[in-house]
């Protein structure tokens, strides 16, 4: 096949006079008398090349006729300055040939503007659009910054397992996994399913955090951080909520809760800096049709210092807020609740108007591995709250004590003996560590001000849906 | 926290006289009289930082007696010329803190060597030692390079769905994912387990492949991969198989076999040559310890053009061997089986030499999606042969033409209507397309020489092993 250049090369660097050949799918026709004006869209960038056929080309009516929306082309012909508007090159076709045709009459996709819940119904098409299209270049580029991100600092890239015996904060959200035909479950004497004859000789279930291994493997190579899909069998329908979605979790031996804080915010500012650089036509897209405070809200996160407050600090202000009249939430306030979204918005929103995190929650709210403080009653938690958005990473410095960690898995009911090589990592060697998670699909949400969070993953799996 | 560095940089770059800090964990002490000599590893190479400590050091007597093999420390002193052979420079001690003891008489990790199968079952201390500490680390050198190779050809990475509702190639071998208690299973008026009442409202899988999902992507961006976990849920208890491992699946629109091979061919000398380079240290030790023919492999890789013939031709050379008494195999070869491992081990590791690329499979042998060739009896399938491993890479164009994927998805006696959207890829704008497959742990495996595959994952998941 010919050589081919991708159309967002053409369009940055592509020069008048050079021959090239480009491969793509029609997204428009417009037909004046003796010309053609199409423009082809190869997936590179939100914006396509406009190519000019005229009569001369062989064959012309015929394969204008074969040429529709959707359509799969070849084209190779000679650069030209564009006269158009908002295009700095054309290309004007030599020859064109036709892979595949897509008939204007059935395709899903049409000219006019589809809703993303019919487009969610055609995942299989969507991608083909500008707001999918840009969505998912942004979602690869914030992949990519990621690996680059921890990369440079020499972290391990960890993949922990999908499949596990065991609930890492017991909160029981699970999918079960099984080798059994669910119409016939071998039982055991007592009437209950007999795992014994099962796959893994024991009930299995998707992970719902990788947090606990990546512990395993930051006690061996100090820094390492995972990526990977994780898993809530919650039945939730809402645009933030997805039962598959992926997850990134950094775990570094020798830090405290400073260095994690510190991590967490160099972390988002690399994401949000390398993202303008690279999906610029993306990102003003965005702005401009989607949620017009995405870029300013990306350049508070690159350009603020993080406030960072306890959550004690936290609450004074929003008792504060709220007997000065200066605001009014639904759910009351006092030390030792579960800070909400309206509370959380308020505080990164209203306040201070950029990045807060919040530290040192009450013990009982928060996981038994967070590392009790001196107080007794607080643990070495941590919150990212964005403006817009609420939390988006959540962390903390892990308990290291064998002792304290011990009496915090009893005082959380939880079975000890599941936890015996967790505990070993504090019996051999132990140190102090911390880490974060942060959910991939909220940043991208957050990055792109899509509303659904189905919107930016490939194929959202949800309840009741498992579509593609 | 003190600033520290890390060791793999001190090896490589710390001059004589510099005062730092390390932080890691102690692999050996030795004692002589007024001395103690203490190798630290902090996982970021394979070799540890010799460090001496003398009587000098606060509280020496009772420092010394807390250090023992597994214990975590921070130490900071000034680096000296290292007398030592094999050390370029070694860390004199001033200030010794220990964060966690480690008792000698109970530490699993034993200075003795300890056999692959009994680290197995202390998978969350084995990454300590020199061997599993090696393979993470190539590990997460060929992730890296895997992304690199595809980001430098403008591939986007896709996370294709873990939960899927379709048999991608109908072989079967899924595990099933349920919200239901397997205790008690609704169950429909004939008895069936009631999947409206389950989570996703039908049945639901662990995905086997992600490539159908990622030819949806293709359709939309030219050029995709994915690389994420799958699963198999087959009973095989070999040195081969996890029932949980993670695959790269490239997917190129406009893209036809020939491309595929150049692509693969690429990919494996690109990965194999950053290894090299960037875990040389490892690499060598594998090949010391492991298996002597692992640099040579990896050498031949990179710098051989791979063999690229027909499965007919194969079979050619493969009887020719028989016939001419060269060669006995245990399985017999005929035009239309499938190659056995003995097979595509003589081809690559005797005939050729080198890595061999298979094309032209027959269509019965091989999966309903790939491209029937015009003899309408082979499909343009291809398989990346390696010397001392056999298949590596398994890939195909695709089948872009509507009415003859129709006809081989009837043949196969698939149910046409479970893949509407895989269909519908080919009526609108289809295009020549194609990509490949491979195992991430076979690739680390081939890499390392490591014998089992449960060696080169993390936590490897296999019948009745689901531990950590």
């Amino acid at each position: 096949m010919a050589t081919t250049q991708r159309i967002k090369q053409i369009l940055t660097a592509g020069q008048p006079g050079e021959n090239l050949t480009i491969q793509g799918w029609v997204r428009t026709k417009r037909a004046s008398k003796k010309f053609t004006f199409i423009e082809v869209n190869d997936g590179s960038s939100m914006n396509g090349l406009q190519v000019i056929a005229s009569e001369d080309i062989p064959d012309y009516a015929a394969q204008m006729e074969r040429i529709g929306t959707g359509a799969s082309v070849e084209i190779s012909g000679q650069l030209a300055e564009s006269p158009g508007k908002g295009q700095r090159v054309e290309l004007q076709a030599e020859t064109i040939e036709v892979f595949g045709e897509s008939d204007g009459e059935t395709y899903p996709l049409q000219k006019k503007r589809h809703s993303f819940e019919f487009l969610r119904s055609i995942g299989h098409l969507r991608s083909r659009t500008n707001t999918l299209g840009a969505v998912f270049r942004v979602r690869d580029a914030c992949a990519k910054a990621i690996h680059e991100f921890f990369s440079d600092r020499d972290f391990l890239w960890m993949h922990t397992p999908i499949l596990t015996a065991s609930d890492c904060e017991g909160a029981g959200e699970m999918f079960t996994v099984t080798r059994f035909n669910l119409d016939s479950i071998p039982t055991d004497a007592a009437g209950k399913a007999d795992y014994s004859q099962d796959f893994f000789g024991k009930p299995a279930y998707l992970t719902v955090s990788g947090q606990l291994e990546a512990e395993i493997m930051a006690m061996a190579f100090s820094n390492v951080y995972t990526f990977g899909p994780t898993f809530r069998a919650e039945n939730s329908n809402t645009a933030r909520h997805l039962a598959e979605f992926w997850m990134v979790e950094p775990e570094m031996a020798f830090c405290n809760l400073e260095g994690n804080m510190d991590l967490a915010e160099a972390f988002l500012k690399h994401v949000f800096t390398r993202v303008l650089e690279t999906c610029a036509d993306d990102m003003a897209f965005f702005n401009k049709r989607i949620d017009d405070t995405v870029l300013a809200t990306a350049n508070n996160i690159i350009n603020s210092d993080f406030e960072r407050i306890t959550y004690t600090e936290a609450i004074r202000l929003l008792t504060k807020a709220i007997d000065s009249g200066d605001k009014t939430f639904e759910y009351p306030v006092s030390w030792g609740i579960d800070l909400q979204s309206e509370h959380e918005r308020y505080l990164a929103e209203e306040l201070f108007k950029k990045p807060v995190i919040v530290t040192d929650y009450p013990a009982e709210i928060k996981a038994f591995y967070m590392r009790l403080n001196d107080d007794g009653k607080t643990v070495a938690a941590m919150d990212v709250l964005a403006p817009r958005i609420g939390e988006i990473i959540g962390g903390a410095q892990r308990e290291e004590r064998l002792d304290v960690l011990e009496r915090r898995i009893e005082a959380a009911s939880l079975p000890k003996e599941d936890y015996w090589w967790y505990l070993d990592l504090r019996r051999y060697g132990t140190v102090p560590h911390a880490g974060f998670g942060l959910g991939f699909e909220r940043l991208v949400q957050f990055m792109t001000g899509m509303a659904n969070i189905r919107d930016v993953i490939p194929f959202p799996r949800t309840p009741d849906n498992l579509d593609f």
